[in-house]
């Protein structure tokens, strides 16, 4: 593909706060046939345990989406180029109020997504929704993960489920449907319960980056280790918004002082070029903590980072 | 009881703004014992079926109710003088992923309030919780009803679920704790999904009055009708934050426009003194969506007033 | 057409907050082949003489839209049963630059829209936007007009520019495309630059109806001295969100002090549903100075409320 | 004076946002000489009991009424062809911690304007600055007085200081500047600390409406009472913003539910244009509570309404 | 003492939104007695020189404190193990109208504090009151300081009172409660009405490291050099919000561009664990100013750390 | 000029929130005679391509800027003792709705400043509005120019206007009022429409820094290497608000994620102080979408840094 511009991204032809918001605006399909990677959102929230909204991060970081554009200045990428790219809308549960059917729907959504070859960028939705993503790329063989969050969401129960936004990479790594031993999480921080509570990320072979070890080393060697550990086989790239320092995000259910910035991030991201990357996600936006719009913004910014970086993965693969 | 100010009244001791925030800056009770009148926060918003956030409404209520004082200028009464009242905490739910469990843990709160002889004064949450105070005020003889509010929340299932927040008033009349007969719904309006979708009112011989309705007739005739209905039997009142305008409360999860006024929920609630009250709540107060705090305001504002017919009803059933 | 819910309005299988945000959660339609109502967002907002941000005006508006459900209680009416409807995206200015060339190149939109039999109800944009569309619609034959507004908009020059957010209804009604005769203002307040600011109004023979002489009579002889001015013939609905008082719609470029409020706006629209009509608009909505979204809220309200006269209309033609 | 447009109102000279925010895009004039009425800020709020913020009010005030233009549309009155009127900048106390020292100063500030022959319309800061107001402008003889609040504003010592900004006419009534027989309060409502608060109001004879008796009788007999009782003599105007709805001014530090309407206050100052008027304020608007500007903008509005009553009162005086 | 969860802090009993907001949701106590560290709001603002507010600001702290939990992952301490801690309310002013009053009556609360054996952490209010904090805990021996501030806060007389929020260091220093020798004051930046405006901190030998030198230098180096100068003696730590860069703390009363990040804040104070801590306070959160309520979260995070380390600094003491 | 402090200036004269807002509460002035360096707004936003609103922005960094104090604690330097400066208010285009026809009116009025031999120090504002800026202060030879910003601002045609705010520095080259051989832009990131969108920064010789090259060298280097650049002839400095990350400056028309923090932009600037300055500006703050002000916070600071790097400058160029 050379570079000629589609309409939506034509400056000459459409201002940008112009039509329905899609992810980018990019084009939305109504099926995945054809497309290569596909933006989905997940406004699902049935997982959080304190302040609610990620419902309406979807709808939010697609309006933010507008002021991306094509091109990735820092890498000269442009994913367009690289790969069929569209919306496909969102998948949804039918049934919000029983957590274990939301997530056994919205699984079957992204099997379906993922069975007609398509790699998924996801938007959310709380942190939960990343376990039925995980089940669909991670069917065939476990997955390795770059987690860049808050926490490490390898809790236990809590009160009487496994499956809130605490806990998914737990679940999902008891399932085999993620490889501990791939897995590296970066940014770890705030308070906790019990002194043991992310126990499970240590003694299944995860390794966690605390925002200590974070600040001490610098991202650069940070986002090394994290490929490393992720090696040549197929990888996952979760992305919590509250990663990010309030400052940066303040509009998230579970916000932790002292945490990344953007410039960290972006460049993080930017290192994964090279991963054999299955797919992506960004999580936990809460448009009604976000008075400014910066948490949708940076979100939006992120889901940009991603989807250059998944484009690479998918020319990289196609050779 | 003469009127001899408790120290949390008395604004030569204390600024409005200071120390923990209870109900009206009333003082907290461990336990219902001896307590006439218990004002109790339900933080729960496990039924809403679109904006969250009312699980965050008891803390705000709390904190904007420091604005009110003791005694009600347009009425004369000062509820201290006339009951003992407490702010008796908050009745939550072990398991907030699970609706129906978490309604049943509600209830049992309620029951051990009731039992104890206290007439609850409850701040939402969602209007889902109603239902389970229902249950406790109810279970010896089916109440009477004023309920005020934008949707008469009788419908069917929803999402697979009759415990959502738009059915409370079908359930407790299903289950015998309320006699429809003796309930009237006041300024109900905006879109339906179905022309019949309040049909259980209807059918039930609950009597609606529609928000046009009550412009036509004015606020002196629409409660008097209430009244009417209600009867001497044991009367509850739901005042559901949603029936004001969104100009007056913006912070809800499901504004509709066109509704009342403060003057004239104000009014209206004032009528109730003489009705047989047993128990009131105001519900759907959702912060996140309340920049400047007006719902929390006219909610803490609607309380007070509940406030003041509830203890005049312990008053005169004392006699 | 009977009433099967089309599954966008289905609560049974949608959330409210899910997907693209179309107008009233409405299918979008590339092209008007077989639409019988077609709502149409003008993100433009060049015309403006203070605050602007009514570009932002349609995303939000779609957003907020997602509230309002399929049957309107008031009426009964279902809009969806009596026309076939979709939102046709936007309508937009190639060179946003330019008031002029703008206006030129929105009102071709428009008059493709009109050409493919489509009634359209637009969703603004600046007021200016207006009289591009009644250049469409009134091309055969001069319209009359409701007209609901703070500002008559029937100025002269501001700033050597004759086609600012002022102004429209006097160029429409000298272009003769407006019957000024069959036009009737309604909620004309605020302060002026000179005595004889609206002076056109009353020249050309519209009638005038200033917030005062509105309070005095009632929302009902208003709109009952609107219909017996514009009388058989083909009429238009122009609602400027600044008609309503800024308690209701703080959003908004010019607000004027003791303004409507939604209860007068609500009722008087429904009046409309037996005259000709052959387009609505709902203009000036501003994002950036809505932070609760109220005003948002109710500009889809009102546009709710004008889809269904409008398909009652459509309805009605077809006999 | 006949209607030439001074630069500063004329629309094709400067856009509204243009420029040092003075009260109505007015001229500043540094000293009182040759000015009629003069538009004054007090930046003060240390009377303050709950919300403070009101210090702000000034700045933000100026910043909203420049979307003030000329000429009253409902009563035609252009005040700038009737009066020579100026911004006169800010009145301000030297030691903004002691509140007596700082009524002190302020009043040495408005004897000073008073004594210059100007008619002092001011916007505060809290209520407490009306008291050095009226000892201004009523030294010579005491002044009637039309008040629009919520509170009254006449109770006794509050944390051992009588000079805070709930007492101010009760201060001026016993200094003899303020005949309590020529006062008229209109609104008062809210909740008090004691059943006697405002009790000074009834025994020294002022009439008192409260916002029932006005929802009663309407805002035209509310007014005309208020004129009857003030009669001939020299009358002074105070309007606190927390006399409207929080709906209509969220934005000051002690709102009280179901108050006027924006309409209602417009329609009531309109009627004091033959009213002996020797000043006028508007008060307690807190712009950090105030998040849309409706509260400022309204404040504003009212502004400018007594600003055409004042300039008819001095036209009047010229004869 | 082990490590059994109180009920307040177990996530599988009480939702973190649930109940009366204390900080950090620990228990309430009426009195001091058997407390080792008691958590006290200090709500008063009458010492600030322009952006109130900070009155608020004990509230909205406790509020977002309830994100914290019960361990420090960075550090493994769990204060509630090492310490008896309880929220001890508002200390508050009986006189609000009178600064210098004011003072004396809080100081009178926090001796009674100190005398009980309680070390303080308090919440502000503005600046000013850490005058009294520090009369109560030097009175036996001047205390060395740790004080992280955008503001040196040693000025001299401001508007003709030595008590305003800019000079409590300076007067204690000269009343001979605080050991200038033994501060550091880190962080200061910002522009001067004179040259030598902290003039009294560098001529009583405090040790000033403006923003500039922390940038060159690092938070290690800072803070290391601010433990060599406190020495062993006892120590107190006084954190101003507005020692944050205004991206981190908005909702302040003095902001200074160019400020700390909340990492560099957490870090310095977790090195501060091995001091002599007789005391600590976090000041001048000002809500009204932080719609995402992103400087109340920080502020309780910086809190959260000081009571580790005021924890372990009890542990220390006790052997 | 010794230290003499300017009555607006002194802090025991008048409290920071008094008054008019003037750019750092520095006197007015009607015309630039006898002035050395003019502050001055021009609040104009025609050349937005996306979020508007910076028309408002001269008025709220007016309005923060009174936070600003006298005297840089960093450098020690006292602007108004070196040079005299004034606010001369705003310079406005007569034709808001022409882009080019504005753009010609604030040439014409900075010419005269100009010609008056001001040194204009301008708040925006768009960009486009560094156009005329540059016209004027380049009319005689073409200036350098250190250019900090997100976007490199030389594309080419937009929407049919080469003068929107995404140009201005490629036209000035153009037209040989700058030299691009002596810019250097700073802080450039984002995405791109099209790969070589800033290609005329880099084939005219501009040096552009990308913020990947900044965050590795550093901010001295990166300065360093403006200066450099820049040399001895006579440069402007142009500060896009942008160019802050948006944690920083949310309030912007183009936000772009991972840029500048504050900290970095102050002291690149002050290491400004010995180049041949001729003018400067701040622009691109948007009130509207900045809702707790940070934005015309930061704004206002560096405004006041570029005062005084200014004043150092005419202070050299005096001898």
């Amino acid at each position: 593909m050379d570079h000629e511009l589609p309409e939506y991204a034509d400056p000459k032809q459409r201002p940008r706060y112009l039509g329905l918001a899609t992810f980018m605006r990019a084009d939305y399909a109504e099926t995945p046939d054809g497309i290569e990677i596909g933006m989905i959102g997940v406004p699902y929230d049935g997982g959080v345990t304190n302040r609610p909204g990620a419902r309406h991060g979807p709808r939010e970081v697609r309006n933010q989406s507008s002021l991306m554009r094509t091109v990735n200045q820092a890498t000269g990428v442009c994913p367009y180029d690289l790969a069929r790219i569209a919306d496909l809308g969102d998948i949804f549960a039918e049934r919000p109020f029983a957590l274990e059917g939301a997530h056994e729907r919205i699984g079957r959504g992204f099997m379906d997504v993922v069975d007609a070859g398509v790699v998924p960028l996801t938007c959310g939705g709380d942190h939960s929704i990343t376990l039925p993503i995980l089940r669909a790329v991670g069917k065939g063989a476990p997955v390795g993960l770059v987690h860049i969050d808050a926490h490490a969401d390898t809790g236990g129960d809590y009160s009487g489920s496994r499956f809130h936004h605490g806990a998914p990479f737990r679940v999902a790594a008891e399932e085999g449907v993620l490889d501990p031993r791939r897995c590296c999480q970066i940014g770890i921080r705030g308070t906790l319960y019990t002194p043991d509570m992310w126990e499970f990320s240590h003694t299944s072979g995860m390794r966690v980056i605390p925002i200590e070890e974070f600040e001490d080393i610098g991202w650069r060697a940070a986002i090394n280790e994290a490929k490393r550990i992720a090696g040549d086989g197929p990888t996952y790239v979760s992305f919590d918004i509250d990663a990010l320092d309030p400052a940066f995000a303040p509009g998230t259910g579970t916000p932790e002082a002292g945490g990344l910035t953007m410039r960290e991030a972006l460049r993080m991201i930017r290192e994964l070029h090279d991963l054999n990357l299955v797919g992506a996600d960004m999580v936990e936006v809460s448009p009604p903590f976000d008075p400014s719009g910066v948490t949708a913004l940076n979100g939006a910014t992120i889901m940009f980072e991603l989807l250059c970086v998944l484009a690479q993965a998918v020319a990289l693969r196609r050779g």
